[in-house]
């Protein structure tokens, strides 16, 4: 996103709190004739692809199939609350639901970062898998519920990019005194190879990077950071993006006005995230292909591979992390961790001989019309 | 459709004829006040894990969440049609709808393999990126349209296992002679270097591997195969199973039937199917991890990976097929094709340093508590 999408966005947002009181006063969430209208607050700009537009095409379909028995207006990040609040509204009932990813609450528990990603931890499929038929979900309910929330999965950027880079990374030494955008428990192992870390929404990166208040970003892959325009003023883009290798976004809702809701339309919602999460996972994979080749020949950013030397001190850095969580004393938090990392050995040793074998055979065995 | 193909095609309507006013005469589907019955016909024994069972679920789940406006009583291979003519059974109308795998029809027309997997093809995820935003849906839909259908993915078995052999494989002569069970266009490729091919139902297959009628079969995966108890007569299980990365499972309509159906039933259907993807790929991700286990420790399989010079002469034959495949003079076969492997060239370009580099890394800095 350049300089004067980034002014519209801050506009947008200002105008955001002048618009909330308006809206308030005319409007009352209608609970009529069994008809309700819900807000859903997003941590996105208006329609930026992925996020924005997977929210908006989600309320659009539920709004229609319901046959306005349901009805969810979305806001942008901004609009109602700004991109960071996004929780807090839905709590507290400003908001019936959001669109966003769990580890932006990291500041409320830690432990929720697990339900986007982690480190060197799950996939999309060993995620979902973990969430459906390995107890993740009752144990994301548990975490939610302090808060009043319930979460579903709805997308995954598959495995990002490991990040912009204003130089180049020649060895774990050139990460000391970098500033960069890192959210997560993935930031805070990056903290410990001497990085300075920060989190900030999608809208605020781009003139961070060009001001030079940070020196380097992650953010997804090539379709969405095509879009947020980091190649104009970064050179490097590196992978693998082993800080995030699911990276799962959430529709979730106030828990009370979703039990409120007729049986038929919470099931009719559940659904409907569950074939969100497909709808934006191709999305994703399917634009990130042929954004990959415009960033290299159109715009000749430099495409390169984290040394080796990286990936072991960060899962050696990352491996700290684990174990400072775990001896936190926090009972949800060590019951997750231990559900968690089971099922991920598990997954890990099946993961090898089919899907990772499979990928290397196919670089053997190939053929095409 | 080949003209063989063509000629039974022909033939199967007529009779369906007689078999559908024989139907109809005992169980008319109700159609009164809004309400329907639908009947779903499948290719797998009664509750059998993996589809018997999602069968069961998708049926059970539309019947509440619609409130029995729409009803889908679920019949096991046998039960009305046997396992390979759920197809014919749904376009003559005998069942509304069934839950299969589009490979299985390869008679109708071959290039309804790419609906399910072919060999050294996209993965689960890559496959469904093409169908929702590469054209593949266009393409399905115009090929099950000829014969009155619409498909909807709902569920990958993920990467196979390559099979279950009475001998090892050392190199790709131990093939010549070689009788297995292998469906698809995998099989039309293993033929290629000189095995004899056949398909059967999991109901016959363990009977055919113990009577010696087969020495090999492939099936899907560890949880499968142990409910399959193939261990009990075969010794060597190998991995990769290149032939069949993805194995997409269908849940497909009789068209006219299906546009029969409200609006919003139709949207629920769909939706319903997309999330079904999620929960039975799942379901195989989760439980295969264990059932390799059990198979190892408890059977003693003895696990193999098939060798390098396999795979590579397993590549060029699958060259033959699918070049045999884009000279048939089909147009819609070769206008898929083309769709097909520009789409996974790109992916694979992407998924190289997505995912699989990401697989790479996480062995080198894996961490858990």
């Amino acid at each position: 996103m350049g300089k004067i999408q980034r002014r519209k966005f801050a506009k947008a947002a200002v105008g955001g709190i002048a618009a909330t009181a308006a809206v308030t006063t005319v409007a009352t969430p209608a609970i009529s004739q069994g008809r309700q209208e819900w807000r859903m607050v997003t941590s996105w700009p208006k329609m930026f692809p992925g996020g924005g537009t997977a929210a908006e095409r989600f309320a659009k379909n539920i709004s229609e199939v319901t046959g306005g028995r349901l009805t969810i207006k979305v806001f942008a990040a901004g609009e109602l609350v700004p991109a960071f609040e996004a929780f807090d509204a839905v709590q507290r009932g400003t908001a019936d639901c959001m669109h966003s990813t769990p580890y932006y609450w990291q500041n409320k528990a830690k432990i929720l970062s697990l339900y986007t990603t982690v480190p060197f931890g799950m996939t999309n499929n060993e995620s979902v898998a973990w969430l459906r038929y390995g107890g993740g979900q009752a144990l994301w309910d548990e975490a939610y519920a302090q808060f009043g929330l319930k979460g579903f999965h709805a997308g995954s950027t598959s495995v990002q990019m490991a990040g912009w880079f204003n130089k180049e990374i020649k060895s774990v030494d050139d990460v000391k005194g970098l500033k960069m955008r890192i959210p997560g428990l993935g930031g805070e192992a990056l903290r410990k190879l001497g990085a300075t870390i920060v989190n900030l929404p999608v809208g605020e990166i781009f003139g961070a990077l060009q001001s030079g208040a940070i020196d380097a970003t992650e953010w997804v892959g090539p379709w969405q950071d095509l879009a947020a325009g980091f190649y104009k003023v970064t050179k490097y883009y590196y992978w693998p993006g082993m800080h995030e290798p699911a990276t799962l976004n959430e529709i979730t809702v106030n828990k009370a006005k979703y039990e409120s809701l007729p049986k038929d339309i919470q099931q009719i919602f559940a659904w409907a995230c569950g074939d969100e999460h497909s709808q934006l996972t191709a999305e994703n994979d399917a634009n990130n292909a042929g954004a990959l080749e415009v960033l290299i020949k159109q715009h000749n950013v430099q495409l390169k591979k984290l040394p080796d030397d990286f990936v072991k001190a960060y899962g050696a850095a990352w491996g700290d992390v684990l174990k400072e969580l775990r001896d936190s004393g926090d009972a949800l938090t060590k019951k997750t961790l231990d559900s968690y990392y089971k099922f991920q050995r598990e997954q890990m040793a099946w993961t090898r001989i089919g899907l990772q074998e499979y990928l290397n055979a196919r670089l053997i065995g190939f053929r095409f019309t």
